[in-house]
């Protein structure tokens, strides 16, 4: 397929777009219909670094390019917006038109119009998208900067499940069905993410790089110390230790911190979302650290688990 | 420099935000507060492919990565809002941070914030930029679809300088600094598009593939036939002719067409901002064709002439 017939193909994929796209692709620019505020993000995934189209179908590999950015508008606690996509193909890929359906069944799902893209030549696969929110106001937006001391740390969903799942596919070994979904399809936390955030959370971030790690921006951003009991993560069926859950990074679920007053509010929020909350935290004065602790209260150093 | 430093430099580099950017890089997205009308393009340029490391500094491929996708937002006649970039780096390249220069020299110019980014590894040097503009309202904007039959065909600037440049140094001759400039550094006319759509022009397209090329987007979007007058074409000095003017790409001038009654108003804005306008076609009844006449009237054929 030559590239201007695999534009046209792309485009008859994408099918109709919502109201509030004046304009798609086909013009200079695609045209949008603002709210107040914009929320954007930008990431770039390249095969071999990371991803590989070993283990990963181009579909998987344009669902999970998108769910990424996404997550982080999740994490913002705004509306879903626009996604624009970049594409740089290889001579001898033939899936591009897989990759891109990979997002738009996902973008359908979640409300996102795939407004506008590129289609290049290069020596490597590789996915560029910038995801757009949309917010009424900036402060009903959720930053990492905002957790304070007396916080409960909370967070939706089961860690782990994903970086085994890329262990057991990294291995050749046979793996659960459910922890290589969880590692190639993961589902942006949109409508919990804008959902938390009326409910009062303070701070939040997705979990990318794993609770430990992640819990450190919101500690830093936020100039406090917070606390993770690490008996109390909620690990993943299938992953061996609450350490590995700790670290292993690419979960894509949501860290959070609320005033104590709003914990109703917030199991409120996960009993009409479907999300599992757990808390396993604490905020409290302090310098921008993170302190992971055994049953008991004991330091626990992950340092030696390198994020997979 | 590893990448956290990379990434701590090129904050450093980009400096202050206006006060449109409520949040700049740091958190899980950018936030900025909206116009009415988000007008959002996106374009990604590999090394080898769209430029050449051998021929251009970093910051030569900054600018130029930036340039020619604010010329796109130039081209619907909006005003200047952000940018996010996505940087893939080879392991040998270390002109990372002159390359963010190149793009942020550029931006400020313009009144263009650089409001977020990513930067990865990868095969081979490959920058993706998302461009936003921003319009009080949408008929305020100005699409390829607006040209009526009796229009006048306008083209700012000069042509073919780019493409002569290039050619001169792929061939590695000397080439006078003017022609390599227009290559390596075009300026994206960002306030000229602005004020061209005040002015009233119905379509309008920036010039990447030559007069050729382009004018024949306008005129299938617009449903219209476009005539252009070769001999009336505004040759870069250095250039060797019409032909090769009119084909060459690269430019990023502005086309668009105008009814008769606002060319007064046209060649106003053309004095205000000191860009040349020069009126080489016509609009008439037609079916999405453009006719290439010489002086005379006799159709001349540019299909020999490869795009560069």
């Amino acid at each position: 397929m030559g590239e201007l017939e695999l534009i046209e193909a792309i485009r008859a994929a994408l099918g109709p777009y919502p109201s509030r796209v004046l304009t798609g692709p086909g013009d200079d620019a695609s045209v949008v219909r603002a709210d107040n505020v914009l929320v954007t993000s930008i990431d770039t995934v390249v095969d071999g670094v990371h991803f590989s189209l070993a283990t990963h179908s181009p579909a998987d590999v344009g669902h999970k390019a998108l769910a990424t950015a996404l997550s982080d508008i999740a994490a913002m606690g705004a509306g879903p917006g626009e996604a624009y996509v970049a594409v740089v193909l290889p001579p001898d890929f033939d899936g591009a038109l897989e990759l891109v359906e990979g997002m738009r069944d996902l973008a359908a799902r979640h409300g996102v119009a795939m407004a506008g893209g590129d289609v290049v030549s290069g020596p490597a696969l590789a996915i560029t998208v910038t995801v757009t929110g949309w917010s009424g106001a900036a402060d009903r937006l959720v930053y990492r900067s905002g957790a304070q001391p007396g916080d409960l740390l909370g967070v939706t969903g089961e860690l782990g499940g994903s970086g085994k799942g890329l262990r057991l596919l990294n291995a050749g070994e046979s793996a659960p069905e459910s922890l290589v979904q969880r590692h190639r399809r993961p589902e942006p936390l949109l409508a919990t993410g804008l959902a938390l955030a009326a409910a009062g959370v303070t701070s939040m971030i997705d979990l990318s790089d794993g609770v430990a790690t992640d819990a450190g921006h919101l500690a830093r951003e936020s100039g406090v110390l917070i606390e993770v009991r690490l008996a109390d993560l909620p690990v993943a069926p299938g992953v061996e230790s609450a350490e590995f859950a700790a670290t292993a990074g690419d979960d894509y679920e949501l860290l959070f911190t609320v005033p104590p007053d709003r914990r109703d509010a917030i199991e409120r929020v996960a009993a009409t979302t479907g999300t599992r909350v757990t808390w396993l935290g604490d905020v409290r004065p302090g310098g921008g650290l993170v302190e992971i602790r055994a049953p008991g209260g004991a330091l626990v150093d992950l340092s030696g688990y390198e994020h997979l």
